[in-house]
This record gives structure tokens, sequence and C-alpha cells, in this order.
């Protein structure tokens, strides 16, 4: 949907003589990655290397120097080098003093050093302006020319006009510049590219393992149970009954899950009687994942609404419609309509059907760019009352569907509870708290809590 | 889908004492909790306040001195008092010289002075300079850590330097400053948290008021009347019979009402010869709210679609379907298929579901990261061109669907037409104008008035 | 989804008079649109025009003066003039001097100069300082106030100041401006709003073309052979049967083709034993347009979706259905179940389902806003894992679907294979050739070549 003026530009470079030299310190794959790059914008590029004769890695219209002659023709210096290296640079402090130096490097793992290579280069020449920038930006993706990834790239410095001029030659290879703030920020920009989905990991993992449970839980009641005592080999439910009977369970514990925190929260600031103490790790680090629990108990409620949307598709449904058709013809009775049947049906259906309308809502609200132009009012609005109906909703589909199994004794096959009722504990469990929480006897002094009154003022610390 | 660095490092705060001291003035919900966050985020915080002695509500790190005292500490002096006690900041002017203040006050409705907060702040201490910004961000959401709201704090001043130390305090918190230019945008944004949903508000009550209209009128003649003349008890239809037969009305006259004030604004033009008038107020915020009308009909439309796609599954429908065979069977004839009907039901399905199809297309270049990457001539291309070829296809679809109830006595039930009826008269109003305006003897002077031409200048006036 | 205060501002604008005086040199369309605006939005405007009477055209609270009188009067001056009257200016070059001249001008075709015209104005006025700025927004949407479109302004300019004010007034008039750094830019800033979605170009008209040839040979095989030698009309198979199977054809043949020139760029470099040379032309245009190949598959992915959900609801499905179980019982057997075909059946709908799913997910992190959340490694990862694991899932999909045609006679009408076969020929194709590229004694090599690493570093020039 995001069509690219600056992909055309890379087929048909601006190679305007008018851009200023810029100089690369180090030869690796890196450097001669940004080097071609730069060359294509239109920038001439000199390399400062220990051997200065011709290496055939090196774009060919570029210049190779000893690093002292190539800095000095560059206001902008790019440090391609490694940070272990860094130290052969101090010799030539007086060269650099008032240059600008982009400190290109990214590190092996999260927080390796102290200090972010960028602040270690700035302590290394004091005279010289250091501004972190592509580091974000992968070697390949460059060379390619094929930036269909984020083409923001992260700069960040103490000094405003060296940020500048960073940030031009940024914009001038058809990237983005964010501009981050003050040095300090490159300890952050450092680990960015080194992340992999971090808010992800525990949702993820909790998802996997509950799905696993629910799937084999379903796999004995429903396969492994009906083949053992009545003889059906219904295997194939593993393709598509069993799936979709897990789906929905999950996605039902997960939307409960995402609520739960916000309750413990509650509670625990009404036990306290302040809002000024920290909250214990484990719900800090919950209430920071629950957007990403909510995305995949969505992910979950939709595959769950095609699985079903797909039911009358399936031979195994048609032919046991047929079943009960012929059936009916052979024993030469027209069954009648069941008015509650019809009642049961359509409305189980109807709640899902709102409900998944509402999740559906909320997951375009956390869209980053929907959600950065609602404010706060807006947000909570959304979040929480919509939050709340879509619960109750599904809660209540599910209720509908569902609660003829409460008292039929088939559904305890092996005296197992039925996946439908092992679903419902949480989410019944966070409606009725949060019934009880909206109590006016409860609910004010929480508000009161909340707006920055205190119980017990001298226990606040 | 949106992954956050800034989470984690909210976890694990960059502890260190390079950053300057920062003053906030005002002890109350809001300047603790900024201090709070900024303590976390390796601010020295100074309190200024009436009462030097040491409150327990303070974050225990923070320093508690005089107002005077505690401005002289730091460049950057937050001001966490109301506006209504700005007055007792004039003893302090000459304290205060030079320094950077940040107002980060809000009114409790929207316009309540003449002027904004943070620009009488500036009348007030003229030798200072005045920053607008974090007024955007709730108490709550910087204490719990739990920023999955928008991290955007918009910015505006006056003095660019004293902008710049702002927005890098603003980044160090882990939220993202947004520049919004010179003080005169402060009172834009002291308006923007009081705002809940503003320019929804009408599209949101015409919907309501229209679906409430329809649902009952259906509810008279689908239930109402079946239960008095035909003794059918069909109650159920008000889960999803119902709905689903409001739901494409709905998105077929909002789809419409989208298009309809461009055709008023174009006749108006035309009429009056000259485009430098203003149109009438309810045009105006007519069009202004065309984007919130599409959305709203999309809404309806994809509830349409998901009630339409669960019909198979629903008891009345089998139970209809299993009659129908049988009484086939028991009348021992078998139908054949009927070439028409065949035809009809599979073109109006494919009308529908391309009128759908880029109607979600049309949702979707609305979301605010993707019409900034398209320009004003793709834009047009998609919302005008498209977006008339969605319209026409739903007429159609419908129209397919509908068209013989026209001409069905059946359809008129106490005299009143059918609800499929009653949808088209928009949709088909609109595109007979539209058919009408593209005439060339009718689109050439009105393309001359859209560039600019006048039919009488002397009367533009 | 995006609720806009600037549009409550423009119904409710802010005629303060702080604001600084703006001059606009010519009175033309775009000139008027420009200065109802800004007065509208508190601006003293001047226009600068060679007949100083009263023109009813320009709005009736700005003055208008000669040129020299004008621009002395505003430090702003926009030349809202075209650019083969720009020698005009030359005259006033002393009176110009020192002021900010916004170049607003746009071209009517690309690259129409050698040099952008803002380029051309700065050079004619070495004394003034150029911002490009407002090329982008139409006269239209600053007219009628409605800017449902992007409300981005691209700004440039070699003077940052200059740049600071002239985005300041971007944003008094609601506008978001985007610094896009030197003037240098301005070549691309002017070609950004002649472009009618460049990249979309080769990926739609392959896609027309390859939808064109697929619909006439259904139409051929499954509508004409049919009714010349079984004599049934089955001509309504146009409406939904063969957009059915043409569309799940095109999404799989589609995806390859994403996939395809990366394998190809592979083998290119494996060859060639060095990444440091371009690919040829077709290859850097076809990896360019990978994002809209991919997009348009998953429309055509989504067609097919809601095309097979619909089956149930077809008159000649339900026909089709009936016969067939009214068949039975007149020959008073009912069949059992196949549980083969019941295994077949749901497991192509289960591999259908959770290969769209990852192609939905493939599309939502193709959205700007999330892409720019999400950083390389991420990237990579989705777009590379979770795109392959979606081919083979949807190849699956297709061959357990449509492998009993390959060994049926019945599916060669006319010596020509069935659609199903063509369209596994590309994914099997792209799915072997990756299989073998992932063997180690393959994938090292590559792997050294992409980090760097040169076979014959004397040929690689």
């Amino acid at each position: 949907m995001n069509k690219n003026s600056s992909n055309i530009m890379a087929l048909a470079p601006n190679t305007s003589n008018k851009r200023e030299t810029v100089c690369i310190f180090g030869t690796g794959d890196f450097g001669r990655a940004l080097g071609h790059k730069m060359i294509q914008s239109g920038y001439p590029v000199v390399y400062g290397s220990r051997s200065t004769q011709i290496s055939n890695l090196i774009p060919k219209d570029a210049e190779v120097l000893g690093h002292a002659e190539a800095a000095q023709k560059a206001a902008v210096i790019i440090i391609a080098i490694q940070r272990q290296h860094y130290n052969f640079l101090t010799p030539l402090a007086e060269v650099l003093r008032g240059k600008v130096l982009v400190d290109i490097s990214n590190n092996l793992k999260l927080n390796q050093y102290p200090e972010s290579n960028a602040e270690h280069l700035a302590q290394l020449l004091p005279g010289s302006k250091v501004v972190k920038a592509f580091n974000t930006v992968s070697a390949w993706a460059l060379q390619s020319g094929t930036l269909d990834a984020s083409r923001q790239v992260f700069v960040c410095g103490d000094d405003v006009e060296a940020k500048q001029m960073v940030m031009n030659i940024v914009r001038a290879l058809g990237l983005t510049p964010v501009d981050k703030g003050s040095l300090l920020a490159a300890q952050e920009i450092e680990n960015y590219p080194l992340q992999l989905f971090p808010m992800w990991k525990f949702p993820m993992f909790l998802s996997l393992g509950l799905t696993a449970f629910f799937f084999f839980y379903c796999l004995a009641l429903d396969v492994i149970y009906t083949y053992i005592y009545e003889k059906n080999n219904f295997s194939f439910f593993i393709a598509i009954t069993i799936p979709n009977r897990v789906c929905p369970v999950m996605a039902l514990i997960l939307l409960a899950l995402v609520y739960l925190p916000g309750i413990f929260a509650a509670i625990i600031q009404l036990y306290r009687g302040t809002k000024y103490r920290r909250f214990p790790d484990w719900l800090d680090k919950w209430m920071l994942c629950r957007k990403q629990l909510g995305l995949i108990a969505l992910a979950f409620a939709s595959l769950h609404a095609v699985f079903t949307l797909v039911t009358p598709m399936r031979a195994f449904v048609s032919w046991r419609t047929s079943k009960g058709i012929i059936s009916q013809v052979l024993n030469n009775k027209t069954e009648p309509l069941n008015n509650t049947n019809a009642w049961l049906s359509d409305s189980y259906l109807a709640l899902g059907i709102l409900g998944y309308f509402l999740f559906v809502l909320l997951g375009i609200t956390s869209l980053p760019s929907v959600s950065n132009n609602v404010n706060w009012r807006e947000f909570r609005f959304v979040q929480s009352k919509l939050g709340y109906l879509a619960l109750i909703l599904c809660t209540a589909h599910t209720l509908v569907y569902g609660g003829k199994w409460f008292l039929s004794p088939s559904a305890y096959k092996w005296y197992l509870p039925n996946i439908y009722m092992l679903s419902l504990v949480v989410p019944c469990a966070v409606l009725v708290i949060k019934f009880v929480l909206i109590f006016p006897c409860i609910d004010k002094p929480l508000t009161q809590i909340r707006q920055g009154w205190e119980r017990n003022p001298k226990h606040s610390h």
C-alpha cells in the first residue's frame, strides 16, 4: 500500500556533484556497502585505510588514502571499524578535532559494554562531535537497494549541527532519520537491532504451552476416548474439529488474561492504600505485555471464526447432514422447527459475531498509526469500555453455546470436565471481580488512590 | 504488532548521572508522577514547594526546597501547578529569568480561557522561555509505566533551544516528542486531551438513530406482522435475521451519504459560478465527517458479511433446507436446476463480494500510515474512482438481490415498502446525479470553476 | 479511525493577530487558496501583483501592493508564479535579499528540467533563502478545508532558520511539515505529486494479464467445453465458479513470484562469487516490487477465501446437494462416512486457513506504521521465515485439493492441463530450488559472499 518514491530515486540516482565529500574509515563489508550507496546518491567518498594501495573491493569511484589524509578531506567521517580498534584513533585526535564522527557500530549482545560504543568514542576523542547513526540498517539491504523494511535510521548526538549534517546524509540516501536526542540514547540505539520481538516472548511461550495442553486434552477426550469406547475412528478431527475447539478456548482465556493484571493492580492498590509503591515485578511485566496477549487472542479468535465458517464445506459435515435428512425421510416424519433451538443457535452466533467485531476494533486501534491519533481519554474509552464489552460478549457466546454441557453427564468423559468449562474459569472470575470493583463503596476509594490520595502517607516509603 | 523498546528500558532504567537537574514546582499528583519517572530515567529532581519539610509523598530520591532555591538549581522548571495560582510566580520573575518553564497544565473544558495557559504564563513572565509539553500524558500512565497508548508528547514554544531541551527530556522518558511549532499552538494542545472522538459524534448519532428506526421497521414487518397474520412465532429473527437486514441497508445508505455532500458542493458551485465562497455550515461539517461516515459504513458492511456467511450454520436455516428436500422426496419429484436463479444468486453474491473488497481497500487507505504514503493524485484516484465503483457495485448487489420485491405485492405489508426499497433511494439518487454531472456540458464549467475561474467575479464578495 | 483536531480548528479559526505578515507573489488559483487559508489561520496576508488595483478574486482581508512594496512588508514571501516567469524576480534581487522565498511550484511531467524549480530560483536570487514547500498540497483541498488526504507537507531548504519559519507556517495551517533536508531534495519533492502509484504499475499489469489469461482458459474448459460436449449450460459459472478458480491460482503464482527473484539473486551471486556487482536491471526492478506483488497476491487470496465461504449460499450448490441426498434416498441406500475423504477435505481446508492466516500476518507487518516498529532482524524473520512457511502451506493446500486431478483423464479436456497443475509450476520450482539452497554445502559459500567475501576479488570490477 506504500508507494515509495525513494526506490525510484535509487534506480535513477541523482549524481549531482554538489554534495560534500564524506570520509569512511574502514573497508569492511558495511563500510563498502555504505560507500557504494553514498556514491550512488552523489557523494564523493574517500576511504581511510591502513594500506593505501587500491583494493578491488572498494567501489571504483572512491578514493583511498591514509587515515589522516582522508580525514582532512571531509567534514563527516564514518567510523566503520569495530569498537576493539577504536584506540588506534587516539593518535589522530588532532586531525579529527571539530570533525563529525559517525559511530555506526553494533555489538554482538545486549548491553555488552557498560557504556555505549558511541559514548566510548566520544570519551576517546573529546574534541570531535560524535553522532550515532546507521547501525539499524543492514549492509545487505543497503547493497541490494531493496529497503522493504523500516527506512528509519535512529540518530543521536550531543551537537545539534553535527546531527543535522548526518540527518541530511541519511535523507539523501533515501532513508528517514529519527532524532533520538542526546548521545545518552546511544545505548538504546545499539541494543535495538539485536532484539527479536522481546515483548512477544512471554505471550508466545504462554500461548504455545496452553495450546499444546488443550490440544492433547481434546485429542484424548474426542479422538482417543471415542476410538476406545465407541470404536469410531475420528482421527480426522485433528485437522479442523480439534483446532476449532482449542482456538476459541485460547482466545477467551488470553482475552481474560489481558484484563486480569488490571484487577490484581486494583486489589493491591486498595490493600496498600496508595499508588506510590511499585507493583511486584511479575505484575509489572504482565501489564507490559497485555497488548501482545490481546493480539494473540485476536489471532486465535480469527482462526476460530474462519474454522467455523468453513464448517459447511467439510465432507464430514455434509455427510452428517444428509444422514440426518435421510433418516427423517425413512422414518417418514418431518421434525417441526424447535423454537428454543433456533433462539439458542441464533443468539450464540450473534453474540460471537458482535464480540469478534469489537475485538477486531480493539486490534485496529492498537495499530501504531491509529493509536497515535487517539488521545489518552479516547484510548481509555476504547481499551477499557469496549474491551470489557468484548469480554462480556465472548463469555456470553461461550456460555450460550456450551451451557448445555454443564448438566450433561456425557460431557464428563473419564471424569474430566469438558474444555468449554475450563475455558470459562478465568473470564468468569475476571468479570465477577470487576463487577465487585465497580460498586461505589469500592470504586470511590480506588479512584481517590489513583488520583494521588494515600491512606497511610507515612507508610509510603 | 508493535514491539516497544522503551518498555524494556523502563524495567532496566539507565540510572546514569549525566543528566542535568530538573526542577518541579508543585507536589500534586502529576508533579510527583513526573518526578518519579524522571528519577527512574536518571534525572536529578528538585521540588520547589511552599513547605520545605520533607513530605512523604515526594519520591525519596528528590530534594525539596523553597521555590526560589529550587529554581536556581535547574535550567528547566516544570510548572505543575494550576493556572489559578500562576500569579504567585510573578515575585519569582527575576529568579526565573532566562529559565525554561514547562507548562503542563490542562483545563477542565474546551477553550475555557480566552488565551491558553502557556501563553498566560509567558505574559506573566516575559523573561522566561515558556514551553508547552506533557499535558497529553496521564499521570496514571506515567506512574504505572504502561504507556500502551500514544507515546506522543506535543511540544510547542517560541524559543527553539528551550524546545530542544524539553524534547530531549521527553525522549529520555521513553516518549516521542512532536514539535507543534510556536506557542500559538498551545491552545490546540490544551484542548486535545479533553476531546472524546469529536469527529465521530455526528456520524455515530446518525447511525444509531437510523439503525434504531430500521430495526423497529423490520421488527414490525417481519416479526409482529407475521405473528399477527400468519400466527408464526419468528421472534428469534431478532438475533440474526433482522440485524442482517439492517446492516446492509445502513452500509449502503451511509456509503451514499459519503458521496452526497460532494454532489451538493458541485451543484452549489455550478449555481454560484465560483468556488471562492464558503459552503453553508452544515455542508462544511458534513464534508469534514465523510471519512467517519465511510468507516461506520464499512463496519456495517463487515457485520453484514459475517452475518451472511454464518447463515448455513443456523438451526432455522438447516431446518428449512431439510424441510425443502424432504418435501421434494415425498412429492417424488426432483426439481431441475433453475438457470435464472443460479445466475441471480451467483451474480448478487459476486457483486457483493467485489463491492465489499473495494470497500475494505478504501478503509485500508484511510489508515493514517497508509494515507501519509500516498500523494494527492493517488488519494483522489482511490477515494473517488474506487469509491464510486464500490458504491455502484453495492447498489447493483442490492438491486439484483432485492429486485424481485418491487413487483411482488407480498413485499408491501401494511402498505409499507420493503426495507430494500428504502435503502436504494439515496444511493440511486447519488449515482444518477453524479452521472449527470460527468456529462461534458456540465463537467467542463465545473472543472473551470474548480481551477479558479469565476462566472461573475464581481459577485464573489 | 483518525480523529483530527485540526479540522475543528478550521471551523473555529484562531484569528489571533500575533502572526507575522506573509507575502504572496502571484494571484493565481493556488496563491489565492493559500491566502484564504492563511487569513483563516490568523496571518495577515499581502499580495504582490503587477496590477495593484483591487481584484475581486483576492480574499477580501488581504492587501494588494506592487511586488517590491509587498515584499518589504514580510519576511516570508511565497512565490506562487510559474517557473517560466521567475526571471522577472531578478530586478527585485535587492528587495528580496535575506528574505525567505517559498517555492511552491510544480511541473507538468517528471524531471521536466535538469534542475529543480527551487534550485533554479536559488541560483537566480543567491541572496535569498529559498525553501521548497506546499507543492504536494492541492488548492482544492486547501480551499474546501477537507484535507482527508495526507496532511504532510514536504519542506526542504539549505537555511535551517528559514526552513523553521516555513515549517511553523505549515503547522499553523493544520498541516504536518516533513523535513526533507537540503535543497537538493527539491527535485524529488517536485516529482512526488506527479506520481500515480509508480511501484504498482508492473505488478498490476502483470496480474491483469495473468488474470485475463486464466479467466479465458477456465471459460474455455469449464463453460464452452461443457456446453459443446455435455450440452450443459453452465454460463453462470462466470460469476463465482471461475473467479474462484482464477483467484487462488493467481494468489499462489504471485506469492511464488515474490520469492523467485531472491532465488535468482542467490544463484547469480553464487555464480559470480561476489555480491559487489549489480544485478541485471530486470532483477533489480523485480526485487523492488516484491512487496506490491505480495499485496496483490494477498488480495487474490482474500477474494478466494470469501468466494469459497459463500459457496453454501449459492443456488447451484444447494440444488446439487439436494439432488445428491434425494438420489441416495431414492436408491434406498445411505452412504457411510468415507474416512479418506473426510481427511482430505479437512486437511486441505486447514492448510488453506493456516496459509492464509500467515499471509494476512505478512500483510499486516507490511503496513508502514507496523514495519517502522520492527527492526531489520525481526523483519527478516517475519518476511522470510513466515513468508516461506505461508508459501509451503498454500502449495500444500493446492496439492491436497487438486492432487486427484493429476491422474484423472477427465482433467485433460482438449488435451490441456487443468488450471491447478499450471498454478503449481512456479511455487514448486521455488520451493525445490530454495530447498537445494539451504543445503550446507551451498548455504555456506552464499553466506560468506553475503558477508562481503569474494571468490575472485580481481574480477569484481
